[in-house]
């Protein structure tokens, strides 16, 4: 799933730093209180582990191979492998045989899923003229997997329901919620008209969503030339981008209600798990959806007529973007086949040798939607390669002290389904063992992308400074810096040039870890490379070995720059003292996040009485072109002021504690060197619970299984997320009650965790 | 020449406002000092005469007739009336003949001025695919006049120079200079190049100008539909957009260096003028340059290699736009019959009966580049049944007090020949006797705009609050406000519904105000209605009467609004007890420029030291990608700290002489009423030299054509204007020696201004 290359630093808000800057000495509080290496400090190990740390480290490096991943690559994408097929089944059983031969303990874990796969797709303009759409990827001679057309699902969303419907045409921009307000002020409504949508502007299972909840009676998404394709550069083969019929398949699952299975919420898809029945599954659409390509989408759209689009609403076909309705007709008809099919995550385990029974996991998915060279192939081979280095290093000796896992999830595209269903199933375990997850999805040429827990924010800081950028030859957390100020406004350049850590983003959804993070409380991390490897072959047939050996990451340099940044992840969480963790970072990200919101209910007032004042003035009445359609925006009711205040003291809490556990981490490991074992153990406790700490057992209003309460996907943007989310999301839909008391469950969630911080330095100073 | 209809509002930064605001009544210190009317002023007017001009207006109102506005366009536009064309002199005689029958005292002038026509126009692909350029618009059933191709102008640029130039193709995007540092960063050179351009971003004249600077060879200036075709609306006939061959003539002579005839500079062209050497006619470009449909650049631009433009460069055509050079190759061919040829101006003057020595100048453009219905019919057609309408009211017995002097001129288009030529004719009686020059040019649905001198703004939010929008018949100042309000963002929004006035906009130039305004120093005013007419027809054959009727002003409706308004400035103007200028707004504005350009050196300042910065930092060097070739920006000298105090002396000491006038003209309203004729006489002497005081003898810096040191068209915007010119453009071009002398020449204009104002306030005590 995870997103089109190039826009990797669009879902988690890439940000890492080196933190040596330049001239200066940064010093972190930190494990060692030893001055001299202070300057290059390694969390959670003391001076003299740090060195050994650093010397197996470069071991690892020497090992990785460039080559292998190609070859990798090219036997694993050689055939289409979407859920369900022989391929998919073969490729697992491959990796789960070049796992064991690395020396881990590998098991194929199964799941029976729900995989509807299409059985008609059928799309025609019905009038003012006819045109039927051909929904085919041509193949071409420069790509050699795309001539393989008997083996390639067709254009289609998982996920969407069976319909028969025709209509009258509207075209819906990204088809996200305020869309529908532009088409209100133009007097145009959807309903039981078939909707055409644009990709962007939100993950594509919101937009059938939106539509339906607005009446549409189907839903059309296609790749718009302006997102993807000519607008953005020279199309396949010339150049990377979407050619003329170059289609997007994609999961439209309702994934923001809940990951995985859409029949088993909740609980793993193990053989005889207890399953919905199809119609109460509510994460499928509940109208037919159909992606397409820009060279069907053109005739449609050139047959569209009324008010011409807002210019933002336009793309890069060479026409002038009318929103309807009609006099386009067009008839959509959708059937699948609602087939229960297995999938197979491949596990590999390489058991710790001091505290085994705390677990470093590490994922990418193998499936694809056809071949999937990009995604997930090339984080997948990196990922390989990184784990086959690690086998190495233990078979020469070293032992990780943790229990390092290795995971290759299947059924990623139609909706996390590996993850979930696996994460669901050891949701038990999980909780007593896991340490940390650290995902990653597909990969490519250019710069760090890394989100997740600001937990481990410190310590990927710490990472991204010790890893090479093969371009550059600087660190790859200094690139990024260079990149992020480049492009700053001023005042995040000032932040950029004076925080020792660059920010990492947040995670919404859109791939493994979310049943992780968001479901079970596990401290995540997303990491991958991308920025230089722009393209159009996301979900397309041309997402090739050849087309992403021309474009992705040509020579595989940056899936070593991976395996090395994601294996030093690895490697220092399995191998320190204490896990490196940090509060501090962590304290000062929910600060903002509190401003945020705080800031988000000013806005909304601010916006409200501003909007309410204009209509009371007329001011749209008098600027309207009486020879169109212009509706007055309705009044709303004025935004009252909410009672943060318990967040506020809850923050101040969290503010104190964290401070008095920095004190009291220097103070140790000033006044003794090493900590205890069994402090150590019992830190190491502490920090797994933490994460957990954030999550709440009722989960969000009105989603249940999303029960951490600092990072969510956002309901209407998908894979993008919203933080303190139960807070912020009844605020931008204007439900005043649920926001007063998701503020109450956020301010608990945040003294509990407080009260955890106050544990730990009461531990430290035992 | 003007601005393409929709653009009305970006010439000259739209602003009116109506005076009275909901809810409140406004005081606006004016000539009465009668309460019961304070709310509805109007200036230059006690009382009594002020109800006596309103019952006037509304007789003059009556007057106004839409079905004439339609006849004289239709026969108007009829033919081809370019400079030098049969029927551009059998207009000028036919409007002449009108103006007599209205009872002016009508005179044709006429000039000899050089006007070049193409004799060949070749443009080429010659490599690595051939293609010749149609170069013609075709002709179209649903366009009467459009078939008439014999007697059409070809697409071409007056006074480029001939040429024959072959070479490699570089896309410059508007070709301004900040798009050659983008070029810069690419490591593209247009040496000996040809560079093609898109319309937009500047004036036109600014493209080959800037190209030659940088030594290209050739210029091709073509229109992307992304800013008047498809992208903007349906294209013409279906839309009023420019179609696929839709071309734009224009004028690229360097009129920032002067207005006019290229060989007359600062003379009239009369018969025996002395005249330049045709090689030492500054205002001719160096090299050829041909206008262009984007039918005819498709072409080119599709056969260009090198890196893909920049996002925003991108325009709408199907194709990924490359920056070359090469491999596309051109072969551009030009040359000109330089004729010398006759324009011809219509002036016509109806004699004042109490001031005669005191002119109101009223003008529109008459020629056209081809049949020209909306530039300039529709404005001239307008201000033609304005005359009509003024002429009836003296046929009843009215007399204006002061001398009107209606003027249709000939050879805007090339140069504002016409208007400039007679300016430089009659420059001497003009500083004498001109009180004010108001200008229009084309016109059409939508909102007021107005720009000018500020002296006059609060006059003209007077006017704009009693003239009443034909759509929503509320005053056209407060729809204005309307849609002002709408858009801004909340400073601005804040001044809108704060301030009395809306603000009206300097002026550049575009039309024939400049020679009046920014060569005589007479106070000018330019009118007009649009942003509802948006299209793209402008200079092309397709701006036509069919054309103009369908989508400029369907019924002449705002051509009766445009003739409402620009009447009761005339009218107003002409009968006021004594002229209805302000010095209040005018020193705000000035206090606004005097903020504007401070901070136009801070900004520079902290720009420089930031680029400075991120050079050293080598931000650019880590950030850039590889695979292709980025050059690190030079960096540049620090902006040192200016010495301002002279102007905000200066300035002080004009806000000391305004507050004191207000307070003497309000005192001798309250004490006395209308004031005694010899005062009155004397007030009228100053407001008109007034704006006088605002030149200088030595111009502008490099221009001693433009000596206004408020308002200048800039040097490198062209219609764009620069306000506080010398100072302002020369911390542009970072000539810090010269922003410290035009501070001081800005300075001494200010005091002088301030002296004149303080010479007010002592008539007024007398």
């Amino acid at each position: 799933m995870d997103l089109p290359p190039g826009n990797v630093s669009n879902q988690s808000g890439i940000a890492m730093n080196s933190i040596v800057r330049r001239g200066l000495t940064v010093i972190v509080i930190l494990f060692s209180g030893c001055a001299a290496v202070a300057a290059q400090p390694m969390a959670g190990f003391d001076t003299s582990h740090a060195a050994g740390e650093r010397s197996l480290e470069a071991r690892f490096d020497g090992a990785i191979k460039a080559e292998n991943m190609r070859t990798w690559m090219k036997n694993l994408s050689s055939h289409a492998h979407h859920v369900g097929s022989k391929h998919d089944e073969e490729n697992a059983a491959y990796i789960a045989s070049l796992f064991r031969s690395w020396g881990y303990d590998t098991r194929v874990e199964e799941f029976t899923v729900l995989f509807p796969t299409p059985k008609t797709c059928l799309l025609e303009l019905t009038s003012p003229v006819t045109y039927r759409a051909g929904l085919a990827e041509p193949p071409l001679p420069e790509d050699t997997t795309s001539g393989q057309t008997a083996e390639q699902l067709p254009l289609y969303n998982c996920y969407s329901c069976d319909g028969d419907v025709a209509g009258q045409l509207v075209y819906v921009n990204f088809g996200v919620p305020k869309d529908y307000e532009e088409l209100d002020r133009r007097g145009i409504d959807v309903k039981g008209r078939i909707v055409i949508a644009r990709y962007g502007g939100s993950w594509r299972g919101i937009k059938p969503k939106v539509a339906a909840e607005h009446g549409a009676a189907g839903c059309i998404i296609y790749s718009d030339p302006r997102d993807d394709g000519y607008f953005e550069g020279d199309v396949y083969p010339r150049g990377a981008y979407r050619s003329e019929f170059g289609g997007q398949r994609g999961s439209v699952a309702d994934m923001p209600l809940y990951a995985g299975d859409p029949l088993t919420p909740f609980v793993g898809a193990t053989k005889d798990a207890k399953r919905l029945p199809l119609k109460e599954a509510r994460t499928l659409t509940t109208i037919p959806v159909l992606p397409i390509s820009y060279g069907d989408a053109l005739p449609l759209l050139r047959a569209l007529g009324g008010p011409v689009a807002p210019v933002e609403w336009r793309g890069a076909l060479p026409i002038t973007y009318h929103l309807g309705p009609g006099p386009a007709t067009v008839h959509l008809k959708l059937e699948f086949s609602w087939d229960m099919v297995p999938i197979r995550d491949v596990i590999a385990t390489l058991k710790g040798s001091g505290e085994p029974g705390e677990w470093i996991i590490r994922g990418n998915h193998h499936d694809a939607w056809v071949y999937g060279a990009g995604d997930p192939r090339s984080g997948l081979v990196s990922m390989m390669e990184e784990a086959r280095g690690v086998g190495l290093l233990a078979g020469r000796g070293w032992h990780p002290k943790r229990t390092i896992v290795y995971c290759a999830w299947d059924g990623e595209e139609p909706g996390l389904l590996g993850s979930t269903e696996w994460v669901e199933t050891h949701a038990g375990e999980l909780s007593g063992h896991a340490a940390a997850y650290i995902n990653s999805d597909g990969n490519g040429r250019g710069f760090l992308s890394a989100g997740g827990s600001h937990t481990l924010e410190k310590f990927v800081n710490q990472v991204a400074r010790d890893v090479t950028d093969p371009e550059t030859h600087v660190s790859v957390g200094e690139r990024l810096r260079a990149v992020e100020i480049l492009h700053a406004p001023v005042p995040e350049r000032k932040v950029l040039r004076e925080r020792a850590d660059l920010r990492i983003g947040a995670l919404g959804s859109g791939s493994d870890y979310t049943p992780f993070l968001q479901h079970c409380g596990i401290a995540s991390l997303n990491i991958g490379y991308g920025g230089e490897n722009g393209g159009g072959s996301y979900h397309s047939v041309y997402d090739s070995f050849d087309h992403y050996t021309r474009f992705g990451d040509p020579g595989f340099v940056y899936g070593v720059t991976q395996a090395q940044t994601a294996g030093r992840i690895v490697l220092r969480l399995a191998d320190a003292e204490v896990l490196p963790f940090d509060f501090e970072n962590f304290t000062e990200t929910i600060a903002l996040y509190l401003q945020e919101v705080m800031k988000l209910a000013d806005d909304m007032r601010d916006e409200t009485e501003e909007m309410n004042r204009k209509i009371q003035e007329k001011s749209f009445d008098l600027s309207a072109d009486p020879t169109g359609v212009w509706i007055t925006p309705k009044g709303r009711e004025p935004v009252p002021f909410l009672d943060f205040s318990p967040m506020q003291n809850a923050l101040a809490l969290l503010k104190g504690s964290t401070s008095r556990f920095g004190d009291a981490w220097k103070a140790a490991g000033a006044a003794r060197g090493p900590l205890p074992a069994e402090t150590a153990r019992s830190l190491d406790r502490l920090f797994m619970d933490f994460e957990r700490s954030l999550i709440t057992k009722e989960g969000l209003p009105g989603r249940p299984w999303y029960v951490h309460q600092i990072y969510a996907p956002g309901r209407y943007t998908g894979y993008g997320v919203k933080t303190l989310p139960g807070v912020r999301e009844a605020i931008e839909t204007r439900r005043w009650k649920e926001a007063g008391e998701q503020i109450l469950v956020a301010s608990g969630v945040l003294e509990h965790a407080a009260g955890l911080i106050d544990r730990g330095t009461s531990l430290l100073k035992q």
